[in-house]
């Protein structure tokens, strides 16, 4: 006979707060900085890894700096048409900011393909022409991270802050020490894992504590 | 001083071929059914987490199943933009599929409302109207898991297959464990882990193979 399988009666509305206080519940008496908290747990509530607790790295005052940048009007350039699509653009639109993703562009391939570089790379330096402050959310290419650490560093891009949590196995990780060692606030997950998920998910957690704190 | 950060030279079009390699090796002897592999790899390829080894299971001849819905115009029906964004659509209108998600439309918002249901429950209530083979594939609502289960179960739905790896911390274990009796062909990550890009990547590592089978 099979066993009974027995669901939980959760309010749709309450489902998210659940899994909230069950991660908060898990992860015990760990000590996390109050405004880097929501971020490693909306990560963990995306993937259901607890590895973000150990591999999410924030320069100093990171939160603070991308909260400032949103409140600016920054705008969010992705290298996923999938991390665009997890964003919360609404929320954003608030404070006048928009999303980007180039990756489809037929201007992007072309560059790439003549330059022997990736669609990823070539997105970057499009996005190098937007006249607007930036949030970059890097969660699949290390190519655009390693792009953007070029950029930095011949001081033809400025951004408010990098999102970089690409996922896989090749520069994955050497790309996220590099934005390591730019000047601009990061939130890096250290290693190998990450992904569009994983990006889109910081940018909601950052949009939803500036929600939250305004309340 | 800091330390040198080396990066591997790798050509763009090489990237995927490596990371695959990569993961190929370090899953060392592991023995794996050779239609399952790649749908198993391409999961570990998009979140760099070799648990979906483990967690990953296949009723009897799924592959199968899955491959021949997909020849047969099978479409594809998720639960999130995300997921959506990240299925390959034009590997998939090869065979006449297209992809639905009825997430963000505003019947499914109002029906959701009315019933005290999720969006997800109407959304899949919405895809029961649909007249053409279909394919689920869930990455986020454990709802919308337990609604095909009963959907099923009141004989109003036949679906293709279902691809059940939502994730999270309510209900989504006990939802998977419900697929997994009825008779459908799934593909269902046990546990928690999951996601919207998983999701995507199953999709999609059905779409290659039945590409690389007819080279």
């Amino acid at each position: 006979m099979l066993e009974e399988i027995q669901l939980q009666q959760v309010l749709p509305q309450e489902i998210e707060k659940r899994s909230f206080e069950i991660i908060t519940e898990e992860l015990g008496n760990v000590e996390l900085d109050p405004l880097q908290a929501p971020i490693i747990k909306r990560a963990i509530h995306t993937s259901a890894d607890f590895d973000y607790l150990k591999n999410l790295t924030f320069s100093e005052l990171a939160v603070e700096q991308f909260h400032t940048a949103i409140k600016n009007g920054a705008c969010i350039v992705t290298d996923t048409q999938m991390a665009k699509s997890g964003i919360n653009k609404k929320e954003l639109a608030k404070y006048g900011g928009e999303v980007y993703c180039f990756m489809s562009d037929d201007d992007v391939a072309e560059i790439a393909k003549k330059q022997g570089s990736t669609r990823a790379v070539a997105s970057m330096e499009k996005a190098c022409m937007l006249d607007k402050p930036l949030i970059f959310a890097i969660g699949n290419a290390p190519t655009a991270l390693v792009r953007l650490y070029e950029l930095i560093d011949e001081g033809k891009l400025h951004p408010c802050g990098i999102i970089g949590v690409p996922v896989g196995f090749v520069n994955v990780v050497e790309a996220k020490e590099l934005i390591m060692r730019t000047p601009v606030p990061y939130i890096v997950a250290r290693g190998r894992k990450g992904g569009s998920n994983i990006a889109a998910a910081i940018c909601n957690a950052l949009l939803y504590e500036l929600r939250d704190m305004e309340k």
